[in-house]
């Protein structure tokens, strides 16, 4: 099959599909659950406290430096998980291919879930394939949906942000973002240029375990830290501060972003967490993060100040200016 | 916003996401877990046992007679898990929208979801939204995911079919798919003509109770009822017996379908459970679905033979042919 098409046919349901499961999917992804192809897979679980995530990933383009739309839509879910104190267990992956998509790149990205999903230790449990004709699609979109299990010592929904908790970011921010960016502009670029895509639970679970402080866990895609600050600042009515000189960025990004006139803030991150946790344990937690691979970069960036609704940063040379949250589209379908 | 188009700044994740979000999806389906818009939903659960599916519904024209792409992406999800035995509770809700598409016709999808998800009484607990560039989508595409609690009683799937056990189907074959093909073609339609749409585990839950003879059950959607029982076929190693002159066919369903050549077998049905029962049980059960309006022409309609992997078809005047799988396809974009 490697050789060919996607056709219609693939997506009816009948013959076609059964061969490109067999095939192509399950050749891969196959385990005791997803092999009995029933219309809804049983297992067991258990913790009675579960969490449910969704995510449609329509990247482009579908392979990008650091990883491609089948790992993103493996650790994107994940992380939606992970930084709300779940373990993810099961995932679901339902493809929309677009009618001429070369089954080998089908191949490719389903051979990238799988080396995800390995790494992430989640399981493929459920799926569907469609398949819509040339034009009306674009290529491959995704759909994971997630279940993991947590349990009340992880579960930070209520507990309470208040004036002098700290901000903590687990690394440098906007690499997906202008990684995405300069792949569409098709410009030569280092081997430093490159996604951070990757999953977070394996931090994200210890640091809950450990620390009854923190009190806020995002991973900042779309719309970046920004984004995610904003939300905090109107959901939880404080006042947010950062200050600029904090921020870790690479060096690529912050060259890129000055010449394409973009804000690494406002730029996604794919293997991050944005965390607010108390004054006492910040630094305990800075320090926890640095004894990982994916938190060797993290710092501490603003604090939560009295009541409002705002995120301020206070610049390099010292004067203060509004982050608002992303109005314009800086970039589609960067996830 | 109603007067608005959809724009790719919808999907930014900022600003016009939230608006998006908050103005035309909460203010339909806001409920006490999606409102909290967290990176994935929270709940407990009062089973062990859950079963999990997930589905994309890519059905153009979006409006149809008795349905839209938003009723069918909440029935479509709910059936899958209705068939497993599992009551439906919680689904995800995934938008892949492109730009253009006009707010009001999103809206409209919006509340069909919602009237769909009150009659089918699941909740939709977590949700994302992505925009794609004209031309690189079709209006809009909808995953769902669903999350349901089943029980060891109404768990079929450890029970062994058996020669002689019977094959029955709880309604009219072919209403979803010769609707979609008729809307297709602009044709002016008499008003009986319509989607089968609904849920159907109403009547799965109570029947999985009731009978424990049950072996099997699908909802014969894409590849219809000849696919779904040539997968038995192989899948078990038995030979089915199907008969003619048993099959429940809207006149409106044969006439277009002989019109069209399209075999009503083979179209898909959204509203039905193929089931297969053990002899004792089958009159009883069809007795049982008899009194359920969904389940009012509710037959036999043949039976299983000793080992093999075929379908046959005793046709009307007492020839028999082989029903293989669907192989053409016969209309894409019918689910």
């Amino acid at each position: 099959m490697k050789d060919e098409l996607i056709l219609l046919s693939h997506g009816n349901g009948g013959e076609g599909t059964k061969k490109l499961i067999t095939e192509i999917i399950l050749k891969h992804l196959g385990n005791e659950l997803l092999d009995q192809l029933l219309d809804s897979t049983i297992f067991n679980i258990e913790s009675n406290k579960i969490a449910f995530t969704t995510d449609s990933f329509v990247v482009s383009p579908i392979f990008f430096n650091g990883g491609d739309i089948g790992s993103l839509s493996v650790y994107g879910t994940c992380n939606d998980l992970g930084v709300m104190g779940a373990i993810p267990l099961y995932l679901s992956l339902s493809l929309i291919i677009e009618e001429g998509l070369k089954i080998e790149e089908l191949e490719k990205i389903i051979v990238s879930i799988k080396e995800a999903a390995k790494k992430a230790e989640v399981k493929i449990v459920t799926g569907d394939t469609k398949v819509v004709e040339r034009g009306k699609g674009d290529k491959i979109f995704i759909n994971t949906s997630g279940i993991g299990v947590l349990n009340e010592k992880r579960d930070w929904t209520k507990r309470k942000i208040e004036p002098e908790d700290l901000i903590i970011i687990s690394g440098t921010i906007g690499d997906h973002g202008t990684a995405i960016m300069l792949e569409r502009l098709g410009v030569e670029v280092s081997k430093d240029v490159r996604s951070d895509l990757s999953s977070i639970h394996h931090i994200s679970i210890p640091l809950l375990e450990k620390f009854s402080g923190i009190k806020f866990m995002r991973d900042p895609t779309r719309g970046g830290v920004a984004t995610v600050l904003n939300e905090v600042a109107s959901s939880y009515n404080v006042e947010i501060e950062i200050y600029e000189d904090a921020l870790p960025i690479k060096p690529w990004v912050k060259e890129a972003s000055e010449l394409l006139g973009i804000d690494p803030l406002y730029s996604a991150n794919e293997g991050k967490i944005l965390l607010i946790a108390s004054k006492d344990e910040a630094e305990k937690i800075v320090e926890f993060l640095h004894s990982f691979e994916l938190g060797k970069d993290a710092s501490i960036i603003g604090k939560v100040k009295g009541a409002g609704d705002r995120v301020y940063l206070k610049t390099s040379i010292g004067t203060y200016r509004i982050l608002d949250s992303l109005k314009r589209d800086i970039l589609p379908r960067i996830c």
